[in-house]
């Protein structure tokens, strides 16, 4: 009899709500009530919807006035376009658009901040003091805003993201992970973080912000245009949303999607990949368009363009120089992570310096930054390890098409000011190479456990240029007429290093491809992937050791 | 009872194999005595094994001679390779630098084919009737004898093959589709087949092939080190053949990967993706390191390498002009599908043809030889569409740096005759490539409908590249002084639309990479990625449509 009642009472609901107060007095209610506001939710969409369908064909059947008709074309044309193209590849090129956009904006932001720090450097010349405490106070400022209002605002924002988004992607559910709140913390706190010239990245954390934007951008065509939710189409625009964010922060659309299927997937749908392109190439492009229309470049080209010879790239001899590069990145990837493992591990294990460090949290953001940015100052340390570089600028000049080792080298002007930056009178060009690995090696282990937004990719990626460079600077001091009868071209090298490198470290070959995007030439496409591939085999062969390392990383990279 | 006895024999069989005679008698012995042969031999092979690994340990107890410790290091130090680097890495690694050898093998036979074709029409000049003959009788000759060896020793080499391998890989079993038989078929078949000159492309057969000779030499290396068949482990390694195959017949290694997934795949393992990688990139090393022992390539370099300009590649505004070629190339691949699949359907339809056909199987090939051989007859019809060029070399032309409509260009001897042959005297440049794309795009809908191993790709990305380049040519009359100041380059163009069409017919987006790959030049990437991404969501757009042709075409295809 009460099964009975119940579903009478349920049609009766449906209809109308009047007689709510008896029902809740049946021990079915909590239940019924729950249910019967989510249907009549779902039935005013459904009528809603109706309406928005039925409005034209009423309005095409009385009225016969001109503008009604065009109206009506208008109506069913983006009825059409709906209908066929799918919303879903105009949720992709939106998505694209507005990643590239944020993008661009925070690229901007970033750069006004290195900017401004080398402003007041260079504008306090002659007072080393005041100098020296702008060079220092600056960076630590912006890193104590950074920290803090991440802290207050977002404290998911810290970290890569990547991780995370690979958990998500896999079915788990991160509360709070995807929303305005962190998204405002994160590019924000990623603007601040990046302009004090810190060693770490924009990649990892801009895949998390573009995951957050489609989550957004899900959310409010949802709620828009009346569809339900559908959790497998969010899962398959957020693994699209990844593609973008790597897509957008390189401009490479192909490496992009490939990276971003390495980092966050074991299984993949060729349908996700496909979308994945589609938008990545709308940000890809949108991205570098922004770029010429505020006049920074002429036309589109690769980010960091490379010059070096084409027709003669190398020589078959010198496969063997970048295998050995491959092997050595490999041992050098899996220090990293040991490195950075080591670092927390210190931090987090010491119980006294863990509650000093979280009563005060400034004070260890502050201190690394402090560190940093004495051992990169130009009037000191910094002379013998380029510290004066950002890790772009640092980029552009390590794949430069010269030979700094090579004293007869002929020179145009600004070829002569990076050669002097790297091997002045005052410094070896093998030194400042050893360095600057050096330095940045430990700057962007101790960096990257900072609680702030930060990557490891674009640190990585310059010192394993760095490593590539000295490897090339050594080849061209051994063979100074070159083998195979062309001269050694160091900037290759360079390439080959950065890809092997970042390979490592990320696990994942795609970083090859991402090379040629970035530098906008292929000539060392072999080179390139022989040694991610030895590089990929090593860290296979020596899996078991460096599994252990890479979980443990995993685990704490955020 | 009787269950009882046989347990007993089983282990008395065991031990020994006397009484057979006996348990012949019993219903289960059919069973059974397969079961114990079985058995016996995964015995014999695991005392094979145990041998093996005692002996070295016996050696080192009792001898302490300085060769015999040198013996078991030795083999200890190949124990530790095998179980660390894992048997699968070395199969990679054979599989790759096999495919790379018989790809070499393959090119350079069909190299032959085609000089010898060239030869006899330049040895005979001055009698046009015979010069006509051999031009007409050896390449029919050539694929009358690929047909009859192909319907001979392995049917089942017939077409592309990649369609076939996209349904084993799902998991269903062709019989007598991966065996030696059908491997030498399809290598010979393909020599001839491709050296007759006809439109047919090398890249489908070769995944194929590459997938045979991946499950013989997994046969094989199961019989020689006693590990037994593991089927998921065989559907890995078909998954990387097919990826070699790719890279080795582009020198392609991230290309033919993705390709390879693409066209076999709908959903995919990382880790797959990795395997594959690794033996593309030997394969493609081998590849490219065999053309320099031959002394055909001074040093590693793409197969049609490009010397467009980099500074300034194109200007933004040609965008548009990209998208349209990637509009037009999207319609352009769905009446590709269409024209073959109503030829192929016509040939089949009509009962008393198909009936002659099957009696005189040498009629259809060679009328067909010769319908392609007469148009492109280099003394009559083939001085209109260049028809004295096979594919490879077409497509080399094609992708000059020289503007073909220029009258005032400054040429070098080498780029004033590939000029004359495009845009001579008593041509016209427009009408050339018209002329060339329409007989192609005939010549390849037929040709891939022969009973002979043959590929579409190729073909289809050389038509691709003269209608770009035709567009290019346009474009360059249209804006005689560029557009931004920068002249056109027609053979950007010709790179987008090779992209574009052999990416709407294939129905990917990797033929973006496998171009990069191709031509060693990666300025164009955006346009590249923007004309087939225009492309595939045209294709999805019409998805309906071109679905059906799809499919039909896919059943039909090989």
């Amino acid at each position: 009899m009460a099964a009975g009642t119940t579903t009478e009472e349920k049609t009766s609901e449906h209809l109308s709500l009047p007689d709510q107060q008896q029902t809740w007095e049946l021990d079915e209610t909590l239940m019924y009530g729950q249910y019967s506001r989510d249907l009549s939710m779902q039935v005013k969409q459904l009528l809603r919807q109706s309406k928005k369908e039925d409005i034209p064909k009423g309005l095409y059947a009385h009225h016969t006035s001109h503008t009604k008709a065009i109206q009506q074309c208008c109506r069913s044309f983006h009825n059409i376009v709906i209908s066929k193209v799918g919303e879903d590849w105009i949720f992709l090129t939106i998505l694209g658009i507005i990643m590239a956009l944020l993008s661009y904006f925070m690229d901007f932001i970033i750069h006004k901040c290195e900017y401004a720090r080398k402003w007041l450097y260079d504008s306090s010349e002659g007072m080393p003091v005041l100098q020296f405490l702008l060079w220092i106070l600056f960076p630590i400022v912006l890193i104590c805003f950074s920290s803090g209002f991440v802290h207050l605002v977002g404290p998911n924002a810290i970290g890569s993201g990547i991780p995370e988004m690979k958990t998500i992607l896999r079915g788990v559910v991160l509360k709070e992970y995807l929303t305005l709140r962190t998204l405002i913390a994160k590019v924000i706190g990623l603007c601040t973080s990046l302009g004090c010239g810190l060693p770490i990245g924009k990649e990892g954390p801009f895949v998390h912000v573009a995951s957050i934007t489609a989550t957004l951008l899900s959310k409010f065509i949802t709620s828009v245009t009346g569809i339900y939710e559908n959790e497998s189409r969010t899962n398959e625009m957020l693994a699209a949303a990844c593609a973008v964010g790597v897509a957008c922060t390189f401009a490479a659309p192909i490496g992009g999607v490939l990276f971003s299927i390495e980092v966050t997937a074991s299984y993949f749908a060729v349908r996700n990949y496909w979308r994945g392109f589609y938008s990545a190439v709308c940000g890809a492009l949108v991205f570098r368009i922004l770029a010429i229309i505020f006049k920074r470049e002429e036309t589109i080209t690769a980010l960091f363009k490379t010059n070096l010879r084409q027709e003669f790239p190398f020589d078959v001899i010198e496969l063997v120089a970048f295998a050995i590069i491959g092997i050595a990145c490999g041992f050098a990837g899996a220090l990293f992570v040991y490195t950075h493992r080591k670092f927390v591990t210190f931090i987090r294990g010491q119980k006294r310096l863990k509650a000093f460090l979280q009563k005060n949290r400034f004070i260890f953001p502050a201190s690394v930054m402090f560190l940093i940015a004495t051992v990169n100052y130009p009037g000191g340390l910094g002379q013998f390890n380029a510290g004066r570089l950002t890790n772009g600028e640092a980029l552009d000049e390590l794949f430069t098409n010269v030979t700094w080792s090579d004293p007869n080298a002929y020179l145009n002007v600004n070829e002569k000011e990076i050669v002097l930056r790297w091997a002045g009178p005052t410094n070896n060009v093998f030194l400042t190479l050893i360095c600057f690995i050096v330095m940045r090696f430990l700057g962007a282990a101790m960096a990257t456990a900072l609680p702030v937004p930060s990557g490891v990719f674009m640190p990585i990626f310059t010192i394993g240029a760095a490593f590539g460079r000295l490897m090339g600077e050594c080849m061209a001091v051994w063979f100074p007429r070159g083998i195979g009868g062309q001269t050694i071209v160091p900037g290759g090298y360079a390439i080959v290093g950065a890809a092997a490198l970042s390979g490592s470290v990320t696990h994942t070959i795609s970083t090859a491809v991402i090379v040629f995007e970035l530098t906008g030439q292929i000539a060392h496409v072999l080179p390139c992937v022989v040694s991610p591939a030895f590089t990929f085999t090593l860290v296979l062969c020596c899996r078991y050791s460096v599994t252990y390392c890479f979980l443990c990383s995993e685990n704490l990279l955020r």
